[in-house]
């Protein structure tokens, strides 16, 4: 294993670290012991704890927050952009391919969320359904709304990791923004809302139609001229 | 944008490095300048490029070789554990969920890749479809090559976001390697062949089938005790 033995103390003390956390069952949000104490604890230097805590917080483990301490950060380790789409040139090309991936993607696990969606998973799904329409309606921009929308699907799945890849795949579309033209805004109220119905009815079939239905009308308007 | 305010000084230099390697149309392998030039270029201290350095490091974009340098990574930025799954506790569930993810794309994926594949591409595709029946004939372990034959699929799909997700799912099942337990190795040399071969004729629906069979067959095994 050579990689192995290249790693630098910091990222072996990250390791460590990552082991705390799962140990010690810390949950988004939890604060984890000041630098003091993770050094006597890992019999390092201070200097190297802070190099670690870094490495954790450009990997979305931990995030700090000055003079409040570390916490275990809200993404829960899943980076900003994992698939690396900031070394990608041609950004129209990629966003073509990101919508083909949804077609690929977000039909089947709609199936499944409407297989294996919780009564709780549903109601937070209404909440974030309604939250699109409210900002389409007000004139303010629903593309974060929109992704939390998508992603709360993947929760009702109950897939782990579809749960992680739908915001990244969701939210890369707004790397590229300035190619996406959020036109079809009434197609976008009334496809989500059958879709959440469609989970809501515990129907696979019409789940996965009606979400194949709303990303199809997404391809459709990039092949577009803007 | 309140966490554009947030961010530190050796992040954003961290950006105006991404920004300079795609100026510059920096390839993998590619040398970066030296410290002391990148000092220069971007008017800050050596203290701050080593720590942007090391930001880009973590993120898989370059990659530092004591005594020869700064290189653009071969990984290109894609992370080693991009969906935080070194943060998932219940492993069992999170291997079935792969699985189920798996199928759900690479059938899709192999049916693209028997559309666009190119000359060169397939040639690479039945050398590695080759190299993982050399290691499972001599009895070596094929993981490694599994993951290189199944992202080459993907390479031929020309899809830039399948390229970067299939080696992610795909290598992602050995995190748990404790879990899984290759004894299908005779379905794989035989479910290879026949997706190679549906690839090289451009047959995309027989492509799509037989993947389908051979990551049906690993979802076959996982329900079985082990």
């Amino acid at each position: 294993m050579e990689k192995q033995d290249e790693r630098s103390l910091p990222e072996k003390v990250s390791e460590r670290l990552i082991e705390y956390i799962l140990e010690k069952k810390l949950q988004k949000g939890d604060k984890l012991p000041n630098e003091h104490s993770l050094a006597q604890m890992l019999y390092v230097g201070r200097g190297t704890i802070r190099e670690a805590v870094r490495i954790l917080e450009s990997r979305n483990i931990v995030t700090v927050k000055q003079g409040a301490g570390t916490f275990v950060c809200e993404k829960y380790g899943v980076s900003d952009d994992p698939l690396g789409l900031c070394l990608i040139e041609n950004k129209e090309k990629a966003v073509k391919d990101l919508v083909d991936m949804r077609i690929i993607i977000e039909p089947e696990i709609a199936a499944l969320a409407a297989q294996y969606a919780k009564e709780d998973d549903i109601r937070e799904l209404e909440q974030r359904c309604l939250e699109v329409e409210y900002c389409i309606r007000s004139g303010k921009s629903h593309v974060k709304s929109d992704v939390a929308f998508h992603s709360q699907i993947a929760v009702c799945s109950q897939n782990y990791i579809a749960a992680n890849i739908i915001p990244i795949i969701a939210s890369s579309v707004r790397i590229f923004s300035e190619l996406t033209n959020y036109t079809l805004l009434e197609e976008t109220v009334v496809g989500h809302r059958e879709i959440t119905e469609a989970i809501k009815r515990h129907d696979c079939r019409d789940a996965r139609e009606s979400m194949m239905l709303h990303v199809m009308a997404n391809k459709r308007r990039l092949s577009q001229p803007l």
